[in-house]
């Protein structure tokens, strides 16, 4: 079968993946923890033979390490599944319940989306995150990881399958994409797939939604700002500036741009200008930054560019309102932080930057589904439809509304025979 | 300008737009409902404009109908911006309110999308509609009605936009697009339009959807079932199936296919064949149905034609199953509806069917805003991405996470030497 026969087959089956009940799922999650555990060796067996192509094949460092699956790792992910038996149901929820009239009471009740579709790095972890927040949320998933990672995933994938079905699962709720060109069969799969997850470079990314009808919820561009207003704290407009780019360069959610109000740039400056270096990062600045610290010369085009390393942007703004504008033309509407004193200014920047995420007196590292609290994220989105910002079990749901009549046709309310009468009744799960 | 110029300078208001507060857009409500009212002859001179014209094109009757926007039109577009300006401010609702540590308070907060295009029908009351929700929610719109009612959309628009902007709405808040050719061009500003809501043919939505990559928000089909269970009321079932039918056989929530249980059809298919006959309902059967009522033959693609017209098809079923998988096949997710007087197979129904809206005996027909008590809506949804079904202001706002912090960085959670502490504080309008 082609992904596409199985895609549509998998469509037939996610309504009863959709109506398995809490329990289910949670014994499935409970089983999965289980059989990672007694499967590890072969798991770290099939993780050794994808490092010792890798390590072949000369993949660089940064990726051998994300791709090792080791004993720690193997720990973070069960503590995961732990957290998310623990988390509330998402599915079930009554938003709205409504008497329009006499023994016509609507409803409003969270369901999941069906079949979603994720793309993800050579990280194994990513595996069993993705694959238990999907069935945490009712959902069929067709997984495809980075292809380094192939042998650790088909494992993993074997494994967590064989559990959830045999705890009551549907069988072929979920499915593994193995190949490349199991990727581009599955963008055309809009008759079938509800939702595509991409993750990983912006290249890849950006692939993924110019080519598929699919709707995709993800980020392509991090370009995430620090601005430092005229009335800011300089030690910890510094501190914040330099987590925010060097904690974790890598990240999507990492600054790559620093936007200076002119009044304090003498101040903040030679001593932001001294911590780049002892952190090792390179500045490139406007030439009214380099009149206030040595730093190299940064190009129009590296305010639209995310770096991803030890490089980081700067200018002076002559007021927030260009630092707003600054952001909302050249920001990729991920994360913005400024760093001021000013209640009033706070609130300006907030309601007028136009990002999924807008903070005050924090590092922008901070936007993270786990450290928002929601136990784990399967993304995070700069889209503004359906979710935005790091998404967690709640964007992997929709709704559908309910109808419970006694007979009721419309003809008699346009005659006038009868009128609505609306009233809301309380939300509760049933 | 060319329409992408304009939508790119609109993009840069839309924060704007976006930050202006309810006193502010419900000034500017009250302020259009007065201007419509001291403008009608203008408006009328420009509507019988079009009439004249469309009535020298030939244009059918029911078109002409929807084009005329007389006394009683304009009535209820006032009563329509009445009722909005009563309904609570879709913007700023604070849906999660959380202490992620010490002095670290995350919020979730709704916001506008930004920038919305709307393509509608040749109906004048349409153009009042959609730009006063778009107002109402906060947002930037750019807005193309169809050409036949061109020049009372024109002078529409005219009264509206300056009666919006004298009460406060930012310059530029709202434009108008007139030409198929704008059309086209709307569908290439994907940097600057966040959402695109078409409404029209089947033929002319699908061709949007296809044609851009921009979130499209809508439905192409409208293909809505009653399925008659074994234990149902006879006299119901024909009631709700005629409503369903024939109250509006144009509308997309209008009744396309009844499936029928085995067990009930021989009761219950007499009466219907003759309940169609009466409403000059062409009924398109199985020969299984044939052989119970006289009717035309139904061929396959009878079951995923969407007639807008008097005609339905029907089959029959062996049971709930079969009726359920029927529907999740041939129809388009919008509404469909179970008659039965069984508490659990009407649970069982409505958990399966994957669509939007999903009845117990009552009529399709009730898909609609008004009839859900939303005041408005701006279409009907049949995608599960954002908002499903009927939508109102609700599916015109997104959210953003703002985060309030007092210097702190990531590095000091990750290191350990602090803990994330989450506690859900009250979540309240601030």
């Amino acid at each position: 079968m082609t992904i596409q026969e199985k895609a549509r087959a998998m469509k037939k089956i996610s309504p009863h993946t959709a109506n398995t009940d809490i329990e289910t799922r949670n014994a499935a999650l409970n089983a999965i923890s289980g059989a990672v555990t007694a499967h590890r060796d072969e798991i770290e067996r099939a993780n050794k033979e994808d490092i010792a192509a890798a390590e072949e094949n000369g993949i660089p460092a940064p990726v051998l390490k994300r791709l090792r699956f080791g004993d720690e790792k193997i720990r973070d992910v069960l503590d995961g599944i732990s957290q998310l038996i623990r988390l509330e149901d998402p599915v079930g929820k009554i938003q709205l319940r409504r008497q329009l009239d006499e023994g016509l009471i609507l409803e409003r009740e969270t369901v999941p989306i069906g079949v979603i579709g994720i793309i993800f790095e050579a990280r194994p972890d990513a595996m069993v995150q993705v694959s238990s927040l999907c069935l945490k949320s009712g959902n069929c998933s067709i997984l495809k990881g980075g292809s380094e990672a192939r042998r650790t995933n088909r494992a993993l994938f074997d494994i967590i399958y064989e559990a959830a079905v045999s705890a009551g699962m549907p069988d072929g709720f979920m499915m593994l994409a193995e190949t490349h060109d199991d990727i581009d069969q599955l963008l055309k799969c809009d008759d079938s797939v509800d939702l595509l997850i991409p993750r990983g470079s912006n290249a890849f990314v950006r692939y993924i939604m110019d080519n598929t009808k699919i709707p995709v919820m993800g980020h392509a561009d991090g370009i995430c700002h620090v601005y430092v207003d005229r009335d800011a704290d300089i030690d910890m407009a510094v501190k914040i500036i330099i987590d925010a780019k060097t904690q974790y360069p890598a990240a999507c959610n990492a600054a790559e741009t620093v936007l200076i109000h002119r009044d304090i740039a003498d101040g903040l400056l030679p001593k932001l200008g001294e911590a780049f270096r002892t952190a090792g990062v390179e500045l490139r600045g406007t030439p009214e930054v380099r009149e206030r610290t040595e730093c190299a010369e940064a190009a129009e085009e590296d305010f639209s560019t995310e770096y991803l390393d030890f490089i980081i942007s700067a200018k002076l703004v002559d007021d927030i309102d260009e630092a707003i504008d600054h952001i909302n033309t050249y920001g990729s509407h991920h994360t913005d932080s400024i760093i001021t004193n000013d209640d009033a200014a706070a609130e300006h920047f907030m309601n007028l930057v136009d990002s999924a995420g807008v903070y005050r007196n924090c590092s922008t590292r901070f936007a993270d589904g786990f450290r928002y609290g929601f136990g784990a994220e399967v993304g995070i989105s700069t889209g503004k439809i359906h979710a935005r910002g790091p998404v967690g079990l709640e964007g992997l749901v929709t709704y559908k509304y309910k109808l419970y009549g006694s007979g009721q046709i419309v003809g008699d309310y346009v005659s006038g025979a009868r009128q609505f009468h609306f009233k809301d009744l309380q939300e509760e799960r049933k």
